[in-house]
């Protein structure tokens, strides 16, 4: 091994998995890498499968995904032309990951919850 | 089971689970939750073991976790006051998809500088 392969190091301030982790954890990117879970689609059977997200945040989010290697886009010489987003196999291999952020998230809402307003119903100074 | 209860689902704009991802996926909360798991600590200990947080973003970071339930502030009646954190069963259940995000973005740095290289490569007209 190469003496001077550097460690990876989420902890490590300078260190690039922190920018993966950025992406692995952003909201419409586990939303789109699970929709996509299910295979091949264009930009707009994505949006209608995810409620809340506008057209640019999803054209965002399927862009960085691109860029960072999870999702792939393919563009058809047709007329119109036609654009298909699919998982590339490092997408693929997150989304286990994603799937269980997401059970995590719905199975511990009332948690939450019962955290938020027991929280919110302390006198401000004992928050200090 | 009440014929009302509403099913969570991150698919939907107005699910509460949404809040929850937010704050799972948050770096800074990542990174916090990984390093209470090793027990109680204070402010300070946390800080110089996270590279780069800022004071502030910490103060504001364990604030979120202990309203989210993640996290336990406690306050020792001292002279100065002792201030700990600690995770509560809540946060000791998200340790392991916690070391799990951590390992994926790790492991996956080559890949994903691999492919933000061969897009940043790219002409730009190839990208749209």
């Amino acid at each position: 091994m190469d003496s001077e392969q550097v460690q990876a190091d989420l902890f490590d301030a300078k260190c690039p998995s922190r920018q993966v982790l950025d992406r692995i954890g952003d909201r419409w990117s586990v939303l789109v890498v699970s929709t996509l879970a299910e295979g091949t689609l264009r930009h707009g059977e994505i949006a209608g499968r995810i409620g809340g997200i506008t057209p640019k945040m999803l054209t965002q989010t399927l862009r960085g995904l691109e860029r960072d290697g999870l999702a792939r886009r393919t563009v058809y010489a047709e007329v119109p032309p036609r654009v298909e987003y699919a998982l590339t196999d490092l997408g693929r291999d997150l989304v286990g990951l994603v799937r269980q952020l997401t059970r995590w998230a719905e199975v511990h809402i009332p948690d939450v919850e019962a955290a938020r307003a027991d929280y919110d119903a302390r006198p401000t100074a004992s928050r200090k």
